[in-house]
């Protein structure tokens, strides 16, 4: 199995998976002359489509960066990835929830919101456990990764952790502050300054 | 992250988008012997199949023709083509409402074609902030690029901002002819005449 | 726009659009202990399944059959490569009409027969035209190209052309014929011998 | 047709069906304050998922597996390759049944474990087809596979043949048991080793 095998099939499982988002964005079943109103009470749908989407982007991107510090895989690198896969494919998952529930509020808001950051806390754990994996293989390795380089790389994976570990108490105070914690995580991702590596 | 894998990301996205536009024409659910006359009331459904079908497809033209002309990505280019990505991937949203408001008429199918006019605009401008963006940055193009072929390139996507917000104010007084109006465009833009590059 | 961008983008399309046949399968909503039964009964949605994705199959190999003997593209043939893909990404929508209108019977099962035999007529007709389009404008085709390899593919195509048109007879005197005619098809096409060329 | 396009559009559908599990994963419809006991309860879902994805995950591995040792395709192994993702892309459709059905128990529940299992030997099935016909045909194989490493793929793919066989048997005492023991099949396979050919 060659790396670029690897790349070519995890960007189309990405590919899909944010593109599927677009099913939880559906136009309301409503009386007569009500649409314009029903598509403002749905604005958490619109929120959470576009924190969800910008995270799949994020991670999509946090991927490569990755796989550019990798020169091959074997049979377990090959098997964290799916894993990782697994969790990111299920994002759609508790977007729908969010758009459903926060509009209604009180436990069923919260759990949806909980479900969210326990989703990305489980993405963190897999991203952490396959660039853990790959440091202690360096056979695994480019040759010019750097110890500094390396540790750029896991604070980035530690960084999304801490946040979605902190969207499971905020989502027991503000769920839709959890929409906003996202959406924040990937504007400021995209100012952020990591060193450059030539492949 | 080389160009080459953000064309093939949006490639697919792109490619996914397109294809769950069938998701929008179903079979009917009609009373027995009713299929036929139920098909034929449908025909909104259709044409906003066509028009929606052909725009994603000249955007993903667009895509390219920008692409063409720029050689290297960065971290902003990135994350404004995620947000290009994010309005063109919510295309089948206003194409379902289409589908299932205009034949029902009034303030809802009106409400429907100005959410496609204004989704058009917001694509419009997300190309325009990306082109911009790689115009102001010229490491990023290609040597090859003179200012006459940007020039063009800058037209093209103006051209689709004021076609799409012609759109709002026309939604308001026929909503069916907003659909007329993209396919035709798509019809226009099929015997456009650009100068090519050698790439 | 490089003929291999054409060719990954349809072939994502296709790709997509295979697999999305799988929607059409689902299990059905029955009361306790009827599972079984009620999976048998609707076999003609797996009968239109098989049909479907072989077809679609077949469709993906005539179009590489077509792009193995195209060297460049310009506009208008794009174009027409869009309009081919807009037709073959509606299939499972007879597909599903097929499933669901078959074991009623009558006249819906007729026009839902009907209506997958001229949407194979539509793609007929549109790989004819893509077709034609290269043949004269020779600039577009390879050099080896001969005339009697170029009236081999034509022959194909015209034969699903003559193929989807008969459906539409056949839907009137037995809906389930078609979806037998169109697996059959596939099988007669699995044995079939053209002339390879060299690419 | 080249080998890397069959391989490219393979990977697409198996990106797209691997994907597309997750609409089987969706929020229950519950009244207000129910969500965390309804997440619970459809716990089925999230364990057919699970099984559902590391075993298409594994099934793309496979069919990698055989594709390096096959190094041109003919029209017969077209189709056969296309029959075997006919039988993959049906994979959310007893996963969703799983999860429909193993809570309701009883006739139903066994229906549909029998129905996962019996796609699990079609597929074996399909595999060993493509696997035999490129055997008996030297000229599709690469010139550096032997025989040690030809029988080895076998042993795999009848492997994975009678696990899913065994499925039938135990989906009639147990339903839920083969949703675990195809979980367990991924995990062994995980740590499985096979000699390496170099490609």
């Amino acid at each position: 199995m060659s790396k670029g095998r690897v790349e070519a099939f995890s960007d189309g499982v990405f590919a899909v998976a944010i593109t599927i988002l677009v099913f939880n964005v559906r136009a309301p079943n409503v009386p007569s002359g009500q649409l314009w109103h029903a598509l403002g009470a749905q604005w958490p749908t619109y929120a959470a489509y576009v924190a969800s989407f910008m995270t799949i982007g994020i991670m999509w991107i946090n991927h490569h960066a990755m796989f550019e510090r990798i020169a091959r895989v074997d049979r377990p690198l090959l098997m964290l990835n799916l894993l990782l896969l697994m969790a990111i494919v299920l994002v759609p998952f508790p977007t729908q929830m969010m758009g459903d529930f926060i509009p209604r509020g009180g436990a069923d808001a919260r759990a949806a919101a909980t479900v969210y950051g326990a989703l990305g806390v489980t993405i963190a754990i897999f991203y952490g456990l396959l660039w853990t994996y790959a440091l202690t293989h360096p056979i695994l390795l480019i040759p010019q990764l750097d110890a500094a380089a390396a540790l750029g790389a896991s604070w980035r994976f530690l960084f999304g952790f801490v946040m979605y570990l902190a969207c499971i108490p905020l989502a027991q105070v503000s769920p839709i502050a959890v929409v906003f914690l996202l959406a924040a995580a990937a504007i400021y991702y995209a100012f952020e300054r990591l060193p450059e590596i030539d492949t």
